[in-house]
């Protein structure tokens, strides 16, 4: 039943030879690897309004220069990752690179981040896909986080376990059509603001006053806007995805997603000026600024309905990045080993679903409220993007060969603005959630570095001892002493079956019997002699009633006399099957009890012989 | 520490011999079987007023005749259990009588009932209980089901378990100073109420304006009042208890405790009229007549406390007869066995579990709201008085000896009216609750059987067959064959180590690698040539990355060709047991897989060998 509904949901195994990858054109490779980054449009503008809007009308007026920083950030981040697709082209990311360059504790800041990353990314952009289209059809208002949680688990989790292509053309139309959508709005929008009525926004509410909170505000604007940024660091993942030259590729394909990215930013947000848009509960501004340029057309339903598939194929970018890195980790022994193997499918099952339920939890906890994940979002992004440069940076000074000074300084740049950010980001959004991610990356640091060191422990207990080989390397012959005890109640047939399977074990077979009553003990005591399946049964007379207690002190009395490393004692206990499951009620669990309270003893062995009852 | 702590709360376990009982006198038998009975005018007279008031005050008059006719029934009642007294010395309440007399069906009837009885006398007296102390110090309002559950399972639990003896003196004097205070109300406030002033009661709220609404009314507050009359059998189970003549002194004490009910019952109703109680929320009854007769003095307090006590100690009756009637019922197999044995402190205590457990469920559900409990309550225990009273007219009429057609004649007009109530609650309080009773015991009656013939069945199976034995009833010898699979990974430590101990159990041992990647495979099997531990290894390539199912395939291969009778195939597994709970999560759970997989075949047996991690 289990493994039916496994095999429907999942599909059949896969064959090792079925990882095979195809080499991407540009034009393939260009939404494959953007979808995060460009969708982030779906929300980044309206999350800097969000900031500019809270401490009332006075700070708005700052969303253009607000604006212009985050563009101007934009280029220096796509200037430095296209010298990291030059540098890397085996793919890998922040952790990688650190790893190469700067050694271990940078290398797991960047694989911490990059969890909180990726999971954050999943959560943030699985809320704003269903923020986009509940704006779209209110009714779909009370359902919110309902259908977060069915489209993380029920489509972004199957859909990764049974091991989606990375390659599908799933991926590469629903990003054209968001695309064409948004420069579509950009264009007609500000067409119709150039030539129509005077601008709609009043100057009133243009004006700037400045003081400390309104400074606040706009390092607020300016930290959200920073979630746009993220998923540029794609493209320098995938380099071997690419046809040939794949570098040169690459390079190009990262220029054309960020200028796509740096348009779409800059035209939502103007549109959002020129219409005035503030804040409302349950609609995007995204979708306010689509309405008021198309009105309730096909059109604006065309754009959300792209902008909420563009955002849920971002959360599945996430699906393909975290899962690797996780098997990287658990490679290097920084993650429990199966978070390192490839599942039926060929997916990193494991990990695929962790991340779903991490994200799940997040976008429970904050009942798939945009706004409040993206105080968390922005610093981990940042914070990998620094690492990557920084490690960027040391590469060009080992390697010292053709440009390297001009790709140094171009790094060095990147790495310096990035980590200025992340410090803005950790101030401005503060108390707002990013102390979250303050606290979680050191946390995951820190597990990270007990699991290596536990998997280092056991690696040392596992080493075969010197003195077990003889000179040839090969084992010694060893003489274990195995002592096998049956517990029985009366003699039956499943006892008899018990004894039978003992004394294949071991010559040395003795069956106990715990009586409770002095008299019920001799009655055993004939009919077992009577029977004589030549093993000796020893009788013990429990006077408080328990039956365990008695049977664990008789064992602890037999271990202090057969105590070798080559003594063995081995605890044999029938133990019924059941047809119906609450027939499991009606039998007592000693089997289960004895090897809870024997786990603690070394060279004690319990083994339960099922019995299955017919009926 | 779990044991330690299993010390603190329960005590040493007990030897056999302290299980005895010591002989009681009339005047300390009293108050020990008697408590469950009077403590019901802690909530009796009360709901008999709550139905009334119910339709608004055109029935309120009608207090006096329905409390007429409960000291009518309880009358009967009484003389009924008197005779049941005298027939049955040994005993065993209901069930006992009903299974002699009457046969299988009427007995589980019986104990069907009684189990409801006996769980709705745990949560009606823990929850009047609180009431009682709720009523004087209104503070403790919020915390009632607290109270509620705190009694039950960290009071009476925990007490039950450490095993009370049921004669200690504990139980004397709150009942005593329970029935001083209650004589003592009743007397004053009939004094005050004669000698006083005109009566309170105005002649407008005692008008009696008969409709069909009254009438059902009426009935509902008969029904109500019928619950005071639950733990009157309590005597007749425990005449063994007696001092000699222990027949009559039982009779005798019976009829004292009818007669102390009587008068409280009719004084308590009575002083209710008088001062024309209405319900109140969150005070009983009892309290405002208590306040009205003495105001809030020291008497008032004496009275809510000792109310309070005998109704707790009316809970712990239910822990002394529920329990055993269970374990009559788990060794005549309608109930798991386990509820059938004395536990370490002679105590049944799984008995003692699960009635603690399904009273909690109750109070839980109906938050301690005593009107509510008592719908469910009355059925069972006049189901239960129905009964014992029919076996005993069966029995009168078996042994015809003495005066044995008065005695049928008596018990005879006893089971018609009790029979009667059964229906009249039946109806009156059906849509209330009644339903619940009504629909429980058939269902407890099916799973006592379905238990029972689950029993027989087992009992069937483990009949040892004919031709195991020889001529002499020897058991014939066998030959079992046992292969043992050792699935590896890399030969390290822990596999020398459970090679050798599968080497020590059969000659018949294989090494089983499973195998992603087949250059590991060569390597692996080189490294275990060299080591030679004369094993052969078998070496399985699972080209779809999956690690069990090839082990199954193989083993059911196997199975294939090694499946009579004496082959057996015995998997030893070695699994890590590490020193920290979260170094768990760091390794697979391969052992603990296999064996859920495994449990249904026949003759396979897992063997999990546990090495204890040292750090």
């Amino acid at each position: 039943m289990m493994r039916l509904l496994r095999r429907l949901l999942i599909g059949r195994p896969l064959h090792n030879f079925e990882l095979a990858r195809e080499k991407l054109p540009k034009w393939k490779a260009l939404p494959i690897f953007s979808s995060d980054a460009l969708s982030s449009v779906g929300y980044g503008p309206e999350q800097v309004m969000l900031a500019l809007a809270a401490p009332g009308i006075v700070a708005y007026g700052f969303m253009l220069h607000v604006s212009v920083a985050i563009l101007l950030l934009l280029a220096i981040v796509t200037t430095s990752y296209i010298q990291v697709t030059r540098a890397n082209p085996g793919g890998g990311g922040s952790y990688a690179v650190a790893k190469a360059n700067l050694g271990e504790f940078p290398a797991l800041l960047a694989a911490a981040s990059l969890f909180a990353d990726y999971t954050l990314t999943v959560a943030v952009s699985v809320s704003s896909g269903t923020a986009a289209i509940i704006s779209a059809f209110p009714a779909l208002v009370p359902h919110e986080v309902t259908i977060d949680l069915a489209v993380l688990f029920g489509v972004l989790m199957v859909a990764n376990l049974r091991g989606v292509r990375e390659a599908s053309s799933l991926f590469v139309w629903p990003t054209y059509a968001f695309i064409f959508g948004m420069l579509a709005l950009v264009a007609v929008g500000a067409y119709q603001a150039i030539t129509g009525a005077a601008p709609l926004i009043s100057p009133q509410s243009m004006q700037r006053q400045f003081d400390w909170l309104v400074l606040f505000a706009i390092l607020r604007a300016f930290a959200n806007g920073c979630s746009s940024m993220t998923g540029i660091e794609a493209i320098s993942n995938g380099v071997k995805m690419f046809r040939r030259p794949a570098v040169s590729n690459a390079g190009r394909t990262t220029m054309y997603m960020s200028l796509i990215l740096a348009v779409m930013f800059a035209g939502i947000a103007f549109l959002m000026m020129h219409y005035h848009v503030m804040p409302q509960p349950k609609v995007t501004a995204l979708s306010v600024v689509a309405e008021n340029t198309f009105g309730r057309s096909i059109v604006y339903y065309f754009i959300q309905i792209t902008t909420m598939l563009v955002l849920y194929l971002a959360a599945n970018t996430s699906f393909n990045g975290l899962p690797p890195l996780l098997s990287l980790l658990a490679r290097d022994g920084y993650a429990p080993r199966y978070l390192g193997v490839r599942g039926e499918r060929l997916s990193f099952s494991n990990g695929i679903i962790l991340l779903s339920i991490f994200a799940g939890i997040l976008i429970y906890t904050f009942q798939g409220n945009v706004e409040h994940l993206i105080s968390l979002y922005a610093i981990g992004v940042f914070m990998s993007f620094t690492i990557a440069q920084w490690g960027m940076v040391v590469h060009w000074r080992r390697k010292r060969t053709g440009r390297w000074r001009v790709s140094c300084a171009i790094n060095g740049t990147g790495a310096v603005v990035t980590a200025a950010v992340v410090l803005i980001i950790g101030v401005a959004k503060f108390s707002e959630g990013a102390w979250m991610v303050i606290v979680f990356i050191p946390a995951t640091i820190f597990v990270f570095k007990k699991i290596r060191s536990h998997y280092n422990d056991v690696a040392e207990q596992l080493h075969l001892p010197e003195d077990e080989l003889d000179e040839n390397g090969r084992l010694r012959p060893r003489q274990i002493n195995n002592k096998v005890l049956v517990p029985i109640a009366t003699p039956t047939s499943v006892v008899v079956e018990s004894i039978a399977y003992a004394k294949s074990l071991s010559s040395d077979v003795t069956a106990v019997n715990i009586v409770t009553d002095e008299e019920i003990g001799r009655r055993v005591r004939k009919r077992w002699e009577k029977l004589d399946p030549e093993v000796e049964l020893v009788t013990i007379y429990s006077s408080t009633r328990l039956v365990i207690q008695p049977l664990l002190d008789y064992i602890e009395e037999l271990e202090r006399e057969h105590n070798g490393p080559d003594d063995y004692i081995t605890v044999v206990i029938p133990e019924f099957e059941p047809q119906r499951w609450w027939h499991r009620l009606l039998h007592n669990q000693t089997g289960w009890v004895l090897r809870t309270r024997l786990i603690l003893k070394t060279n004690v062995i319990v083994v339960t012989i099922p019995f299955h009852l017919k009926k």
